[in-house]
């Protein structure tokens, strides 16, 4: 990659770019923790530099999923928790109040039956919210394309022709998504990936050949890829390695640039472990001098002493649950995890998740939260993560929140020019913090990623198409 | 089993065992369709001889499912929709009511932090409501043994431990299940199993080796075992046994002897076509003569007329709704299904159902169902049933009510010492009829069905230790 | 009064002055009961000929209070209460529905902030499906002005510009209401009223100087106006005059013509006497041959036992409610009434009412209709209402549908050029039966009612005035 | 009032009468404001000493009106309202929770059928709930007896032997009343009672006999009454007078001994003008060096500056909502009122609360608390009260729950042995506030009033029969 002499070439060579440009140890110098790219939007989307620190102390902003964060989103549902009342969904600013404005929208216009009149300018009037975002408290990274979206959607799932089936949350999510990808493709600098559920099957391998290619197709365009994962192997990028599957091998064949292959990263344990893939393919730590710096040190008595009181928390709640499993304690995470023969035991009402009974995990995950909670009080020294990643419970010293941000920081961006994808945005999750730092995508499984990074590509052709009628 | 001379040796040699002493011929002579063996208990659970055609006639039912049936369920369904309101869940009475009642329970004792205290006296009130059928409206064949169930899935679910995650709807489901299952082990005689995803995963084969072996185990016991499918070959055996996988492998493994294996049945196309498993393992049709007086004759010109009518209204929706698929026509069932290179396209927001949208896959039974109304009115002659099975829509001349009915005409059972089993208990599922004439359990998954049959063989055992304190 | 010589003078000259002209005699001859002039519009509002008993025996219609009554609004409210679900308010059509639907609208647009762009669109929307009446099962008698009508209210209530309080279902009635008063103002021939808490406050007499002088000016219009009140005195006229208080005086005042006079009437027991105002400002009684032939002949002894049957039934409710009151046998009716020395007993809990606790009273009310039904089973031969006035039971043989249709049976008045107004309108009222011959007003007290009549004057000046912008 | 020479007389000589026996002047001196009675037991009930300020200051307790005040309940609800979400009924802690459960509760229990069966062991558990109020965060001043409160009014309501009219919402309310002055009338040394709508009719003044006998027994029995009301007439005692009609007609007949009389207060202005009954039945002002002690200084420009923000902010509104009144300026408050012929207007949809449109109140109301917090920021320096009365707007600088404290403050009372009954217990209200430091009952009108303070007297000989069974 040869240094960029021309100043002013293209617009999207930009942060990314200009940090490639860049030897690592001057960036670190340049960067203390206060210069966070981000402090200069700070103003526009109410974070400040340290974001995950800020994170952690913003009072005010109990249910503000927007502007604060994990800590804050579970704080404000721990209140309603102990009214006992715990509604689901969470009803929690930002996304998940549009979405729930979006499908009370649309069911009314398809009770009245005027669906197919009213669709448009109701739904201009939802994206006009979205764009002046300084006006009210919902924060959004990007204005919303709503109106285009329901179009696009319309000719697929035919809402306004239908007259039995009203429009469905889950409709309600995809034209969201298709929203915000409308609104971030032409702007992308970098994405980042869940890994289980979002990149490949939970606990499997990536398979998906043309998700791959897309992938690959992405870095050339000049698109940093970031997987942005729970699962944490310390820096054995072997392991990280075998759960990437083909995609390393669809790289190769595809004979990505040095450049383009180094625009791919992964952040494993939330936001514990950076590695980054060199022109070799081979997945590197990057010196964690070079990132560490945009957050404030943790004692690693700090560390230590979360997971001792998360691994008593766990200890006691697989009992008094009956979540029989085994209690792992790693180095920045301790979990809790079915035993090897869990599946063969056939018990009546038990029979998925590897006998880790759902309901019961969530009751598990709030208890180890309060168990913290009682332990820190709500100010926590280290930034950390519960939730279930569907058979299991995992704290983290770490969470998705810091993990992008910090990639924010070394790729200098700001969130108006990410974005997440993820399948764990409701309360026990571990993406939801991500809307912290970034607009967000909320996807089932990886067939949805794929078509989402599918959709990403689309970006210039079909804009022109779309806009002359 | 040597034919029992004696006839009033045991209870349990009733119905069944009678049957298979009498020649089928003398049988069909003896019971012309108005002979029913559901005509004595008519005045208890409301139906009449004739229970599909009842069904279609009971016209003052309108929410009774426990009474009437799909068209009933349909016809309240419209006026629902009619209105463009179109609840979810559909407020049928019956076991939807009582899932309702039991949910709303639940939630409120664990609200006031009271479940461990109150759970039993509150569902002791419930379960007598079971008991006593004649005093309401709500039909029950059994009473439901919630007290004992509840105690049985506290101990998995740790319900009345929990303090964050409430009684969720889906431990209530399994909550029913097991008071059924508790109600009806001891009586049963005849268990109806529906096909694709609850003996086998979806348009797969059976693979699922324990549930085999315990299938074989009550067939053994006595009990007649019946695959009573939506999918409709004819009487071409060979193609239901490709579907059957293993399980007549294990039979044979078994040893079952031949009373037992002439046990197990297999009705095809919801109830057209019955086959029977001979001795030697091969299923054979049993002769019509045998069955069909069960109910009155059906026309071949109103078959006709209803499948033509299907078709009509499929191809049109087909094409309205985007639902691009190929219409099957079929002896006495007309489909929608997708095609063949459905999978391969990558479409933003239907990557799954094999690119059959679900939405729109429910407005299509929804429009088909309107169709048919128009064409015959309330009172089509041939029974009927829309639905669909994930990424289709059937229209089959015949339903599960009638399904499971005959087979009881055959057998000469009460619905009492029944159980059917399925996992399409929705407003666009074909499992529902079968609740007109049975008690039910709605499993979701195959695994869930051999937990199901597992605890069915439990009975004698459990009871006494459960009982002694 | 001068017959019209000139035949074609005025549109509005139509049926009523028609009607003048004539003798009562000749009436009664031409019009058997099978000629009432509602059976031209029969298949427009889904209505037969001799409507009450029509209404009785609507079979199929559940839910639907346009089409069919107050027994059918029951049975389908019995059905509701088997499941012991009692959703309140009950879920009808037609206006109920609507009401429903337009709240489920406004406080949806509020919510987005959309509520100044977009009500105008979407309530045209709502306004085009009270138009083509033909197409939905919901049945109007005119359209509803929504749109005009919420630019007058928005100007009183700013709902457009209100940012914290939503709009209020209380203020979706009263919008509804002005745009049925929009529609009907035009072609208003009859005006129906109730008495108590409608023309008078519960219990008085007449007293609201204003609009006494605006109903004048109706009946000078041309417009009949008809008290039908639940209150049956038999023919004493002078017992109806002193509920009627001033309005009299003031008619004489207003020196109201005697072809104006005579425009007024009152229709006592719901439909059981029908008194005229003479030219002398007089009540008296009109010939029951001359309108009691607009349905078929009652048996004395089917009402008899209706009463002795309602009779039982109060007594019986009376010791188990503990409402403390005293049956009262009328001639057509038998009631509930609260003692003299009911208010002097200070009771915790139920201090309103004259001590009638309204939940027991609706208790009450349900209990009646459902011995009254186990009685007579759903065809009881003779029309009847059973409600409750704020602090009694009553149940008259005869109800408001009735009331109303004998009324537009002496008129040959068609549904569209009449309007009821009353105050009773929810489950356990009498004036619900009205909605099914007439469009209706739902007011809350002689205050709005005295709104209303002003309204309806202001009909021609106003058209013009909001038609030019 | 003679000395009370025998110290250790009667236990209810507590408090109240050690104060009398002091002269005023020393216990100002002896109680800096920082010796409020509260403070000891603040850590109970979550109260600091200068109780209004603390209120102000508790930043953690959004929704807990248990433990901070109106000013959080603002703010919590203008996060609801920041969303337009606008929840009716505001979800807040304590009574409206306890609410909330209650009806949920006997709704579920009425709709299986088990009102009868399960009422008592249910309400226990409600009970204990309110029993250990450390154990969970809503706070009760004292436990609820609903058992017993359960008992008493279903001889009333025949809850249990209905089976149409579920449980409502109202009866809920009457249940927690009786629940709480079953909890309170043994120990109850301060009854406090709002004006309007609860001594006395809306405007009207105090006509009740039977009530104001009582009201004097229960002076007479050594219970303080104190009237605390929004109505400020600066220390106008002639006016207040006026409003409290023939009670003290009613204290002369009755005789009260000067002791008696002298236990009769009103707090005028919220929290602004102390008066006292004399021996001689005259209102006199208490020296407000006496009690202003019990809160810090208000600066006269920060309460001009109030107000001045407050007077604009009406101006404002009164033209953007078309609510057309006088502005009011009073000392220590501004208000919104209706002309003087503003009842003489008919206009369609606002003939109530004299032409005063009750949505559009509610909406001033929380725009003139915007507008407050938008000039103060969440700390203003003097307590305020922003309510409607049901036909205008006050804004009071000053609240009910610094008024009530003050109350106890002088009478060295503990929130336990209060009691404080009014109507405006609804966000926009201001009785609201006096449930920070008072339990409260919600009463809809004098009538309900008169019979609360029949039943607080009734307390010793009930008690012996009902604790005998």
């Amino acid at each position: 990659m040869q240094p960029s002499l021309n100043k002013g070439t293209l617009q999207r060579m930009d942060s990314e770019e200009r940090f490639q440009e860049q030897p690592f140890g001057c960036l670190q110098q340049k960067q203390p923790h206060c210069c966070h790219p981000l402090e200069e939007t700070s103003s526009r989307v109410g974070l400040h530099a340290t974001l995950p620190w800020t994170m952690r102390s913003c009072e005010d902003g109990s249910a503000h999923l927007g502007s604060c964060g994990e800590a804050a989103a579970f704080r404000s549902r721990e209140e309603a928790l102990s009214t006992r009342s715990y509604p689901s969904p969470v009803s929690l600013r930002g996304a998940d109040l549009l979405l729930d404005q979006l499908y009370g929208l649309l069911q009314c216009l398809f009770n009245i039956g005027a669906l197919q009149r009213l669709a448009t300018p109701c739904l201009e009037a939802l994206e006009a919210n979205t764009r002046n975002c300084e006006s009210r408290q919902e924060k959004y990274f990007t204005p919303l394309m709503l109106v285009r979206a329901f179009k696009r959607l319309d000719a697929v799932y035919r809402l306004s022709s239908r007259s039995f089936a009203p429009p469905s949350r889950n409709e309600c999510r995809n034209l969201l998504n298709l929203a915000q990808i409308f609104a971030s493709r032409q702007r992308l600098r970098l994405l980042t990936l869940d890994g289980d559920e979002t990149l490949y099957p939970n606990g499997e391998n990536f398979c998906h050949e043309e998700m791959g290619r897309n992938i690959a197709q992405l870095l050339r365009k000049g698109v940093a890829v970031a997987v942005v994962t729970g699962a944490g192997y310390g820096y054995e990028a072997e392991k990280y390695a075998v759960r990437l599957g083909i995609l390393l091998t669809i790289f190769a064949q595809e004979r990505l640039p040095p450049k383009a292959t180094r625009r791919f990263f992964l952040m494993g344990g939330e936001s514990n472990y950076l590695l980054r893939l060199s022109s070799s393919l081979k997945l590197e730590p990057v010196p964690e001098e070079l990132w560490r710096g945009y957050r404030p040190p943790i004692e690693a008595a700090d560390c230590e002493r979360l997971l001792d009181v998360s691994e008593r928390s766990l200890v006691l709640l697989s009992k008094d649950l009956g979540l029989e499993g085994n209690v792992i304690r790693k180095q920045r995470a301790v979990g809790l995890v079915p035993r090897d023969d869990a599946t063969n035991k056939v018990r009546f009402g038990c029979v998925d998740n590897k006998g880790m009974h759902k309901e019961s995990l969530e009751e598990g995950v709030m208890r180890v939260r309060r168990d913290i909670r009682a332990a820190f009080g709500g100010d926590c020294p280290v930034p950390y993560s519960v939730f279930t990643g569907g058979c299991d419970i995992w704290v983290d010293a770490g969470n998705k929140a810091e993990g992008v941000a910090l990639l924010q920081g070394l790729l200098k961006l700001k969130p108006e020019h990410c974005l997440h994808v993820g399948d764990q945005f409701d309360l026990v999750g571990n993406d939801l913090a991500a809307r912290i730092c970034s607009p967000t995508l909320w996807i089932r499984n990886p067939k949805e990623t794929a078509a989402v990074i599918w959709e990403l590509l689309q970006a210039d052709s079909e804009n022109e198409e779309e806009s002359s009628p």
